[in-house]
């Protein structure tokens, strides 16, 4: 390797699978830093890619650098950055945004019409070096743990979601129990939710839920979801649903269960059109619902902040495996297997 | 007719049809008033049932008096009653709610789990009197014109659409030009909608939805929806959807022109389960979306009567037919033709 | 004692103190229950009364059974009750509401314009029996401790304060550490607040916000608040402010560390008008305060039951001191010195 | 005068009064444009630093360029700066943000804190050219009339103030009817206020609130205001206070007026800490209270924008008074006598 190069996983062209390549270290444009990756997390929209799905092939224009769940430290800055500071211990927000149109200037950045996010629509931090917007670039306390650091981006997916709706003192049910799944079901309990009840079909993530706090979690077709949950609520359904699957039955059951009156943030996505009870889930039901994506900018990075910094949630169990950049063939596996918490890349 | 009896409007069995019929003045419980019918008006509620389709026959058990939207006369107090006066005169909240389940108790009473609506689950009033508990008759100024009053339960559905949004200087689409749907574009200009456009798939209706205020009525079928509201709003769709029509293709349509970060309220009910685009009209949207059922109790009838006092919304054009009530049949018919806006009986 | 007399505390006659007597087992109109009191706890307002100040002399009609923090056991019930049920363990809200007025009709029965409340302007529960609105009694588990039981009402306060802002994740001041300002800090800690900071005269009760889940607890006049608050949130000030004390100097120290942006609830009553930096505290910080009395019928009463259920807030180390009714007036003493937490009376 | 200097009107040193001179024009920053002005319009702010009064002395920094209500046309760009196009017809939010603290972060960039504010911390717009910060320079439509652009700066603080509270079909009372309160209750009336009662001092402003749509205009001091809205109201009072004259008489006339749960947004500045009566006016009556700062950055702006557009608001009353600017002496006369809507100033 040169002094002017990385190390990089690429995808190099259309198709399935990633790649080990040597690649230019980018170059900062004057609103950017260049960070130094400490640390990546693979998301579920990183196996999607790597997998060379449907909407993969309509969105990605390889080659490019994947992977947007990222932290490391601030090395070099643009002509026009005045923060962070060069050695700053930086979480990075993935949704680069353009600060002029109407989303942007009325507090729904996470709207913004001109989004690009990294590792998907320009380079990503599958790498040792990413170059990305100041404003981008979140500064961490210098010895906040790794594991930790790199998840706030998909951490705040789930405080997005949590503080979506009003769930203090509420019965709630988290449908998917995935890694944000997982991080909702600890964040509503820190906020105050009188129960939590999570559904998923991975034994190995219903226990995670169990040990994050869910008092009763269920297997969306093993179990009798609709009939446990209302045994459990002496028959009255839950007031409030977070949707972190997608799958067509879980937002069945879930809308089932919501209470007249209830609130819903749909966050997981359905694999296409579904069909939907309309009149009996919505309508009649008077039920509140809001669609969830990304992170309202910043707002979600303080809150998120807030929930760190106070110990009311503790992100520590999340990352349960670990891998070299090097590695990512097996820490793809590991990642589609159902039978892990967050994994974890490292340079 | 003897002193004791009355005729009404009734459904006599399963099937098909109503019937003029002389049937004994309803007595009052400890807690009702006895109010003699001044005008009552036709839903499309009604219309199911005259036409005993699938919902009326799951629900309804004649013999049964029917009609829900209903203004009078207090003639007579249950022992318990304090107010309305004897004399006074009166519209009917629809509605009968228990006052103990927790969302009554929770100012949710639209919600309440053991709600009655007259000419539904009782006896209801397209007849010369009608008793109800003394909480549902609400008191009007004794001037009040009939065509008005009789609206002020159906108006309340227009009001509890339109104020569970935020449309104050925004873009309203209102797919559904009925009777409700009128209504409601009247409160959406009153209470300070930018533009406002309607989709119906009645000529006639899209002009008297011009008529009340709308911007710009289209054809549902036969214009160019989508593309029109676009140029409309250059590119950018609406701020609020407000969906009265309950029609998959105006669902469709409405979520599809409806902005990231915007709001719809949804109170037409759809034929069944539909297909719908989960990720794109919810979930990557962001939407914000409210189910729309009755009115609140009773706030929404605090705010209707103040939108008619200051003159904000002027209710007379919607009231286009008149009949007597033995001239029901006429009725249903203007009814079912699409070619009118409400329909008021008297006695 | 006859079987139609029970002992009570009374206000004979106006002027300070009270006085055990024997007065008739009160009869129950058609729409209450009779309850037999197992106990009662004391409040500020109950000194007040005892101590006959001002606003005793301006409101309070004696003869009357004093006291409004009660729980029993249904042992009657009206001709019209249908719940709660004979032998019921009931908690008592203290207003008796009129559900007619516009207020009770909007879901603010909190705000009832003909509100009577027990002990202050109809008789009360220190006593062995009281009658009240079969709605006024809230059902518990009937293993529910007494000592829990009897302070709902009290915890309903601090309940209707937390929730009034949205504190998740947020740096909250509460000034004013009596049982009130005690229990809010229990519930903001249990609903996600970032920290919570206590401030009041007593060193007794700043060891019990310590307790209590306080991050730091300063005495109003001999620590230097503002600048302890200040260094804490890195200079920034606090996002919320829980006001339960009513202190002239708390209400502008509170004001003074608010951010701009940030949200008041305001519960502490003042000793009279009191001069207000109306500029800095409210309109250039553009401050969002809001008002807060009793406890809001009924949401309050499901979202305290949920805490409690939880296992979210632990009332348990509250009631710090009991007596029986007959030694009234050791604990008014108690209750005056400063040094307790709730004083709890059994008949 | 040279191609290189311009007119303005200055603050030479401190002390009262202004000065026409002949200053440089400024450049611009990468981030500014460079615009022409073509009319400003004076707010009460420039009267305090005409007048030299205390808060001037203490904020201003002569010498300076004066005015911050402007609209003019783009004639240069800074480098960086890619809208609003060169010849464009913009309006000026006067209000310099950083974008950078935690407040431009969270959609709270009124409360920025290192705002600046041109005519007060920087140079302003009564002159022949300004520069400012590309982002606040509103694009108008070509043909909108100058003395609209001109005044929307200062009807953002009324749209933000109407907009602050829930006031559709509700009785609103807005306290002082100076050039924004006139705004203020246009804006209520267009959004569905049931009823606007305005107060003020000037015969002449209550004329003018009246013929903008306020159903009862009443003079503070002379007329019996609070038995004049009570008897209006049917003894209720109000459901909503706008507060824009910072009057203590007025301040405490509508909260005395405002009902219990009602909502009150505070815009007017008090002439220092004032005497309030906190338990009446604020915790037994729950108020919700609003302070109201500058323009939302830049919800108000589209808001305004909407109503503006549509018709709705029509602000062509408001100017009553046009000056060229060599004439200010002339135009400060006619501002301070209170006899004026707002007054114009053209180059």
């Amino acid at each position: 390797m040169s002094a002017d190069t990385m190390k990089a996983i690429i995808k190099p062209t259309a198709g399935p699978g990633f790649q080990m390549a040597e690649v230019p270290i980018p170059t900062v444009a004057p609103n950017e830093v260049l960070v130094k990756v400490k640390a990546a997390s693979i998301c579920g929209t990183d196996l999607h890619i790597y997998r060379w799905d449907d909407w993969s092939a309509s969105r990605v224009r390889p080659p490019l650098v994947v992977g947007h769940e990222v932290c490391g430290e601030v090395v070099e800055r643009g002509a026009n950055v005045t923060e962070p500071e060069i050695g700053e211990f930086v979480s990075l927000e993935s949704h680069v945004v353009c600060n002029h149109c109407s989303y942007c200037r009325t507090g729904q950045g996470h709207l913004c019409e001109n989004t690009r996010l990294i590792g998907v629509d320009r380079d990503g931090g599958f790498a040792e070096y990413i170059a990305i917007d100041a404003q981008n670039a979140w500064p961490n306390p210098p010895d906040l743990p790794l594991e930790i650091a790199v998840l706030q981006e998909n951490f705040g997916n789930a405080v997005h979601t949590a503080f979506a709706v009003d769930l203090r003192a509420k019965k709630v049910l988290v449908t998917g129990a995935g890694p944000v799944g997982l991080m909702t079901i600890a964040t509503a309990r820190a906020i105050g939710a009188r129960a939590v009840y999570a559904t998923d079909i991975s034994r190995y993530r219903l226990d995670f839920a169990t040990r994050l706090g869910a008092d009763l979690a269920l297997h969306a077709q093993e179990d009798d979801v609709i009939g446990a949950i209302r045994r459990e609520t002496e028959g009255e359904g839950v007031d409030v649903l977070l949707e972190m699957s997608g799958a067509p039955t879980a937002i069945d059951q879930g809308f089932a269960l919501l209470k007249p009156g209830g609130e819903a943030a749909l966050l997981g996505v359905a694999p296409g059109p579904i069909e939907f009870d309309w009149n009996h889930h919505l309508v009649f039901k008077s039920a509140r619902v809001v669609g969830v994506y990304g992170r309202r900018l910043w707002h979600t990075w303080y809150q998120a902040r807030g929930l760190i910094r106070s110990g009311a949630v503790d992100l520590s169990p999340l990352v349960t495996h670990r891998f070299k950049l090097e590695e990512f063939d097996s820490a793809f596996e590991v990642m589609a297997s159902g039978e892990s918490g967050k994994v974890m890349l490292t340079p």
